[in-house]
């Protein structure tokens, strides 16, 4: 049997996993019919056929016509998401994207009620979830049952390599994504061949919309971004903007490894293997590693992970600036705690540092300036130098001080600023299996 | 009094200084006439009026004419030379420069015997001695005694100030070149008051050769120098080019400084004062300290030096390399030593080295190579990345493994590597008046 039959064994959903779930959609769609009648669709992978066997969610949209204001749109969407989850009897919470909607469990299914405008074209679009009707249309019209398996094998890989999931914490592979890539390729394997030619800038156009390369307008807005897919339903969008550089770069890279040795475990990755002793081997032949912990401030993930993030980059840049060198950084959250962590290259550093001035020639203003802020100056090369005393000769006591004072003043975003107060520095402990398990990962003994 | 009449006062020689040299070298002159039938005339500072007081250099040319053979010249100018030194009963040594020529002692003065073809211009020239009459011919012609004077300051000045001196050992301004920038400008504050606007490059032509700036052939002969003088009497030919860049900026900083401050200091400075509490809390500021000690090759100053360097150079780029990093490195020579110091900023480093690899765009080939050398192979940004055992954890491995096998296989330069064989690497010793002079100087607790 092919590793592909192999997979898709497992992953593939059989006819009665479908079955019960479309049934248990239907129940839910003729109560709201009923009882408040008005109009529901399944969406996502499951109105799609692309999900992967154990998937639970029923996305059920609930669509209003365009006459009606975006207050009442929530306010009926929500009462009808609410009526819904008392009349079948299942927990649920109300969820906030750029509409509140509802969010519960009945008979072991994870459902969503979004409200919705029943619109025909993206000019009509009034919030993001307008699109999902469409993007159901476009893939159900363009993929064979053939090429569905290729996106659920696809996912599925996106799965056991790390890349999938499209929130900011993720910032990787959509579902719609995926279902995009396939489209394009019209295989996984043909996916994987090409993307290992990828270049840095790389633009998709499954729709065909730009034949003639993207428009002025959109390279400009594309800039920064290394993957480009536009959307099949909305030309001037693309579906990879989450996708950041270092998820491009390792797709490409994993790529590569699955065509020079396609094995079982770039789906099913095996858990790794934890050794408390080469834990400790490889931190003693990198140098000091330093953790900085305090509380998980009451934010969701979408907010807190952009925040974790600028807060790295801020304190990376002044253990930079101050001749801290890192062979790595990284966080860790838990449901209560947030952990940065910080593996040093060099740690302690001599009292002095070499403060290089200006160039002399032709430069007598910022001689002068030089020469009388500073005591001892002469000549290296052909610009003034001195040595000063070194603000931080140590890495502990620069973060100690750093997390100490007003942080929202140094550049730490709103919500870390307000927990990150309670800090503690300190060694690594090698304690708590989720804790261990990063650990091992951070310091790539997973062979990855 | 002005400073310049006070500084004068000491350096401008007295009628009387001059009077007694001129009558050694007519008494000399007289004598090659009536024993030899030889012309000699003087050349030097003395002969152009521009010598400090106490200079005791009588540069005297015995001239041929231009239809004997080099070697018939060399022949004659020796033999001469030795008969002098022995008719007067004075010490003598033959020496080497382009032709070999005899230097001695009589009467306290220090008398060089110079072998010369008679030319009235540079293209009949047939060594670099011939141009010499030329030099002090231009010179005599062109700046009055005022001008004189300023230029005995100007090279005072650069006594004092550590920049007098064209050897390859001192890199920095000839007495003609002193000459010539007074021509130029005028006088010694014209010349300082100009420098601190010189830029990278600056070219100055006292003898106004290449009124439309330099030809193209010319500028692509002087891209490398900072400072192009052209010699008057030689348009092709730059008499700065021995001025390192280092000795380029550090004049344009004392011209700065001094205009800034002017001082009798500048002129004469003091000795510096050896601290030896200060310079060992210096040292223990910045770090580590090492000296390479070996014998000091029997080779002569224009070789010792630019290898020196080169050693120094080759030396560094390796530690830089291997990620060590200085404050700052030099060395120092006696008679029979040589001292190789090198101050570290980082002396210790981890026992692991992070190496990044090839970007994973487009690039199958190194991705597989790297991943083919390395075991354990990540993506970082957009590059693959592994960790690797550094090679050199520590400087004084790194020295002791560099000086030791076959050292001209590793770029030491011939004459240095028959000596260094027998290198000690140590911490700087406190002790040896010169040696701690250099130390108070290398760490710049001279002020300079």
């Amino acid at each position: 049997m092919t590793l592909k039959k192999q997979v898709l064994e497992q992953i593939w959903p059989p006819d009665e996993e479908r079955d019960k779930a479309e049934e248990k959609f239907h129940e839910i769609k003729e109560y709201i019919k009923e009882a408040h009648g008005v109009k529901a669709e399944l969406m996502g992978s499951l109105a799609k056929g692309t999900f992967i066997s154990g998937d639970k969610d029923l996305d059920i949209f609930v669509f209003f016509p365009e006459d009606i204001s975006e207050d009442e749109l929530e306010e009926k969407g929500l009462h009808i998401g609410k009526d819904v989850f008392e009349h079948f009897g299942g927990d649920y919470r109300v969820e906030y994207a750029e509409h509140p909607y509802t969010k519960g469990y009945l008979d072991g299914f994870e459902v969503e009620i979004v409200p919705a405008y029943s619109i025909n074209s993206p000019e009509e679009m009034k919030s993001s979830v307008d699109r999902t009707p469409l993007h159901k249309k476009w893939v159900n019209g363009k993929l064979s049952e053939e090429e569905k398996k290729e996106v659920v094998l696809l996912k599925q890989f996106l799965k056991g390599t790390g890349l999938y999931g499209s929130t900011l914490k993720q910032e990787g592979f959509s579902g719609y994504l995926c279902e995009l890539l396939i489209a394009h390729y019209k295989g996984f394997r043909e996916l994987l061949k090409d993307a290992v030619n990828w270049d840095e800038e790389e633009v998709l156009d499954p729709g065909g919309h730009h034949q003639g390369g993207l428009p002025e307008k959109l390279e400009d807005q594309f800039r920064n971004e290394n993957l480009v897919v536009i959307d099949p339903v909305d030309p001037e969008r693309n579906v990879a903007s989450v996708l950041s550089k270092y998820k491009y770069s390792k797709f490409i890279y994993q790529a590569f490894e699955y065509l020079e040795d396609p094995a079982k475990e770039f789906f099913f990755p095996e858990d790794p293997n934890i050794d408390i002793e080469k834990i400790e081997d490889e931190m003693e032949a990198r140098g000091e590693m330093l953790v900085v912990e305090f509380s998980r401030p009451e934010v969701v993930e979408d907010i807190l992970y952009p925040q974790l993030r600028k807060l790295m980059r801020r304190v990376k840049n002044l253990l930079n600036k101050h001749e801290f060198e890192l062979f790595d950084s990284g966080f860790w959250v838990d449901e209560n705690h947030i952990r940065l962590v910080f593996d040093f290259q060099n740690f302690d550093l001599p009292k002095k540092i070499k403060h290089m001035g200006p160039q002399v020639f032709h430069n007598r203003e910022n001689l002068k300036d030089f020469r009388d802020k500073y005591q001892n100056v002469w000549v290296e090369g052909s610009r003034l130098t001195t040595l000063v005393e070194r603000e931080y000769r140590n890495a502990e006591n620069f973060l100690k001080e750093f997390f100490t004072g007003d942080l929202r003043e140094k550049g730490v975003p709103q919500n870390l600023a307000e927990t990150a107060e309670d800090r503690k520095i300190r060694s690594p402990e090698l304690e708590g299996e989720k804790w261990l398990s990063f650990l091992t990962q951070f310091l790539h003994l997973d062979g990855q």
